[in-house]
């Protein structure tokens, strides 16, 4: 049991006071969790688009000042009164999406979007008390996504921790937190892939790069990768991906392109931007009858997306999904099984590693071409 | 063997020679059917709306001088060479929708629209020569979606013509050639509704009505029929409809109030109107997680659906429907068996009956409340 428990931490997060503003590494204090909830030792934290975006300020639902990051893994430093599930010393990835068991939605078995705690996570404050329990000097800092891994501490509901085998590395399943569920289970669970199809893939990032990888493991025939950077290509090749277009070597609209090179069109299609026009032109580059095009990326507040209803009425079908469709704290322990079998990949997306103090050199690095994800060591 | 067989057969027929000019009962002429056709005796026609709305000219697509309808019975009159499931005196349904069993489409198994003569119906045309088989004084007639059944005979591929049970009375089955195995497999096949569903429908026309009986035989606990017709409740009762919303009503935009309704949404909703609004509410008044939306109504052309793409991410399906996804031979006549076996209404949806000759009041009246189907008598 840590000397620390009951007690309130102080250590070093990253702070986004403002938006927009270089985030600040500050010393905070961290209150110990309450009924039902986990303080985690987070060791390790990747960056994802969602923290860049909110940091941003154009997420209209982004509170300041917060400390982001939603990508990570750690281990349990106390408990909360009733946890049961996980103690002290497990090994975990806080998870976002959480998963209750209890609610509605846990119980539909027709989704993974639990209910239970998005009231609280989504304006940055714990379930119990409507508070934070982060401060600094008193001010308290809001939570963001129920997760909060830009912080050598954090508090999450236990409904969002996923316990997982301690053998696994820290710094390389972090990244089973978000970024790499979501492209694997896009194809798992959302479109349900079947051996043999045509795949497109607009956007070869993290998130495409791991569908390219679930609808290789699904046995498509064709996996086709489209990015408006040709350098994605060679990274590209051993996620799955078979052939490659940039769209802007051509001059036709780029689902016309797709179409022509696939008689017809592609059977399933996956947006990995958050760019409305390409997630037009993923749902129209399906296949008459039958193609399914499922929307990953996350666009800009306020932007919507559009088509003739004919593309419907003829059979395309359009959906979309958050996590990849996986039940956080039951499946996350079985994606790092996966990978401690050695049948996905995580380590390859893993192009820098840092240390929390560097965070700003990280969000840098993600607008430039050749990173895919970024790993800070929290307590370097 | 009909004396008629191999010569031309003059008769009568509703001509469109211009758009949104009356129809002209015209004597015209109906050139025998070459290899791969069938020439049908129509006895009994219904009217439906893709019919008004090629004639209205809003159809880029509408060629004209044509002959419309598509709803419709017969006795085959005679066959080309090489049509072999079908012979003079079969009593069938034209299907606007092919089936060949050849084709990619069919052979998907994950799709009705065949695409075997579209090429040609598309165009107005039969496939073998690319010419019409209708023509007066001449002057060549276009076909309509591979049907034409405002004739006392057509001439249709083989791969159009659903042969039915003999003892099923042709002035109630012609219904069966659209709308209502459109509304059924809306349901049956394209959303798969399970029982206990919530289900919503915006439009309690034929459409809508045909939804709500397919609803309540799949066991859905609550049918919400929306319309801005009031009268329309009534009727859709005995569908089936449990509930009725007039967006007239209410202040709050339909889907809001909906979701209200439903403590979070409706699992199904299907639009049977055609109108690209109510195809935005209908999706968005569906349950997050798992909420499907259908769309059966046909948008005029260039018009387009839109809404956040937040709707899909979380969890939402946006589909669409043509003819219910049923496969037209194969079906059409098992639908007719289960109107037979009383499990399938037909004769409820029909409203009024007219002769081929009062075709243009039959128009009028679709734009009449309290209209549902006209049944034309051809050859009266
Ligand atoms: N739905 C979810 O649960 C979920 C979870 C994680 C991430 N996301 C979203 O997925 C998206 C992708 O994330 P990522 O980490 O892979 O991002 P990324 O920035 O690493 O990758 C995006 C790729 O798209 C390419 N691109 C940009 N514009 C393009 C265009 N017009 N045409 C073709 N290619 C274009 C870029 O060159 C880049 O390679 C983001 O929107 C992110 O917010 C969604
Ligand atoms: N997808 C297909 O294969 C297919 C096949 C047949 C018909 N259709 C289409 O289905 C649609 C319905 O056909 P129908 O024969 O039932 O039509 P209909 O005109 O008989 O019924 C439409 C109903 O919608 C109601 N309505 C109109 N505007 C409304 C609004 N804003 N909100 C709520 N209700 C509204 C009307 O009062 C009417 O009751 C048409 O668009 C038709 O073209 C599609
Ligand atoms: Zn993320
Ligand atoms: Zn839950
Ligand atoms: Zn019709
Ligand atoms: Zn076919």
């Amino acid at each position: 049991m840590a000397t620390t428990q009951g007690q309130v931490i102080t250590c070093k997060a990253a702070v986004a006071w403002e938006a927009n503003k270089p985030l600040a590494i500050e010393e905070v204090q961290v209150a110990p969790p309450q009924a039902g909830e986990v303080r985690i030792k987070i060791l390790f934290t990747a960056l994802c688009h969602t923290d860049a975006y909110t940091w941003s300020g154009k997420d209209p639902e982004g509170l300041f000042p917060c400390i982001l990051g939603h990508e990570a893994a750690g281990i349990v430093e106390s408990v909360g009164e009733g946890v049961t599930e996980v103690q002290p010393g497990d090994h975990v990835i806080p998870c976002y999406q959480a998963e209750c068991r209890e609610c509605k939605f846990c119980k539909s078995g027709k989704t993974n979007l639990c209910g239970k705690v998005r009231a609280a996570t989504g304006v940055g404050v714990m379930m119990s008390d409507r508070k934070s329990r982060f401060s600094k000097n008193g001010k308290p800092i809001y939570h963001f996504m129920g997760t909060s891994t830009f912080s050598q501490y954090t508090v999450v509901h236990d409904v969002s921790v996923a316990k997982i085998d301690p053998k696994a590395p820290l710094e390389k399943v972090c990244l089973l937190g978000c970024g790499v569920p979501t492209g694997l289970g896009a194809v798992w669970n959302t479109a349900k892939v079947e051996a043999g199809s045509i795949v497109a893939i607009f956007g070869l990032g993290t998130v495409g790069l791991a569908v390219a990888e679930g609808a290789k493991t699904a046995g498509a025939s064709r996996i086709i990768g489209i990015d408006i950077d040709s350098k994605k290509f060679d990274t590209a090749k051993e996620f799955g991906v078979t052939e490659f277009i940039n769209p802007k070597d051509h001059d036709k609209p780029i689902q016309q392109v797709i179409v022509d090179h696939t008689d017809g069109g592609v059977d399933y299609s996956f947006e990995c931007i958050g760019n409305v026009s390409v997630m037009r032109a993923a749902l129209e580059c399906c296949h008459k009858g039958w193609g399914t095009s499922v929307i990953v990326g996350v666009a800009a507040s306020g932007q919507e997306i559009s088509t003739r209803p004919f593309q419907l009425v003829t059979g395309r079908v359009w959906k979309g999904t958050a996590f990849g469709g996986f039940k956080s704290r039951s499946q996350v322990p079985w994606l790092v099984d996966k990978y401690m079998n050695k049948e996905i990949k995580v380590d390859e997306y893993i192009t820098h590693s840092l240390k929390l103090n560097e965070i700003n050199k990280a969000f840098d690095l993600m607008r430039e071409r050749g990173c895919l994800r970024c790993v800070l060591e929290v307590h370097a």
